[in-house]
């Protein structure tokens, strides 16, 4: 594909900074990652509860509003599979910079794909890795959509944990112990982090 | 490309409605359209800034932090403007949701492409269309970039409004006359239009 041209930098009179002082908050992208079933979805929503509940402002990134709009020209192949993940993190790195507290719930197997969008933020503060660790059996069992069922009967192929690796994070910002933590536990994890790092004041 | 599968729906307790009341506004898209050198970008510029200072959340999106971001990876074939457009459209949406005012400040100059986005989002008021007509004269002579120069030189291929067509919109729901508004009327122009139709209160 060609590359783009005839694009130059100039900047608005308002930045991010003025965005971040109108909401009284920091942009920031708090990224959940984890297995089908790890909980990331119940905790995103509990989170965006919370935060809202304190006049935050928050927004949520996930299979349901992007499969279904950005990303719906992609498939489940390991080149669309880092393209929805690239893409996800240039979203929600562009509601961080207009000051939003942006959560974005998906899989994103890939240490890779992960490291890329940490690599490409404006600042390190910006990505806040959340790691929504659950044993494979826990999953199993919970499986609310009957997907491990399904890739177990070979139902469905390069399910993550099952035919296609997950690769924990080796250094997450929290780490989440989805076995024997509540969600509403989980959300007050990561909004107490939020808190006691300053995002939630501008 | 394969299409998504393993998809459902299922809304958080945190809806739309929840977020324009936290930010005392309607969600939308402002959606700028018109040739290069129209003034789109310095009109955006105001426009945001205007409503900042009353207190607004809005975000611009142009080709600063889309085509060097979300859209590097796309060039200027007529698939490649369509998609880069789309994914704008996926955005501003994304935005509108979330409850800010989305500012789009591209050339953007099929019709068709423009109306998948108008036909896409969650009801009609949820995209303003702002036409901001200039003369081929008057921005040949702005020229700001002197990409106009190039495309007359021929080193610039496919430049709008030289040898790839503009199509004007037939019912935007603002026009700026170019040629005659300063750009700070233009600005007030477009906040006058969102307060009279009560998108600056929840």
């Amino acid at each position: 594909m060609g590359q783009s041209t005839n694009v130059t930098w100039h900047a608005g009179s308002i930045g991010r900074k003025d965005r971040e002082q109108l909401l009284g908050q920091k942009g920031v992208i708090v990224w959940l990652t984890g297995l089908s079933a790890s909980g990331k979805s119940t905790v995103a929503c509990l989170l965006e509860e919370a935060l809202l509940e304190r006049g935050r402002h928050a927004y949520r990134l996930d299979g349901d509003n992007i499969r279904m709009g950005l990303n719906r020209n992609l498939g489940f192949s390991a080149e669309d599979r880092a393209e929805n993940i690239r893409r996800i993190g240039e979203v929600a790195k562009l509601f961080a910079d207009a000051g939003a507290i942006a959560i974005t719930a998906f899989i994103s197997p890939y240490q890779k794909d992960r490291d890329s969008v940490r690599a490409s933020v404006a600042s390190p503060e910006d990505f806040v890795e959340v790691f929504v660790k659950v044993s494979l059996e826990t999953a199993e069992q919970r499986d609310p959509k009957g997907l491990y069922k399904k890739a177990r009967a070979g139902l469905i192929k390069g399910f993550t944990g099952i035919d296609d690796p997950y690769e924990a994070p080796p250094s997450a910002e929290i780490v989440i112990e989805s076995d024997s933590t509540a969600p509403e536990a989980a959300a007050k994890q990561i909004l107490d982090y939020l808190e006691e790092r300053g995002y939630l004041t501008a």
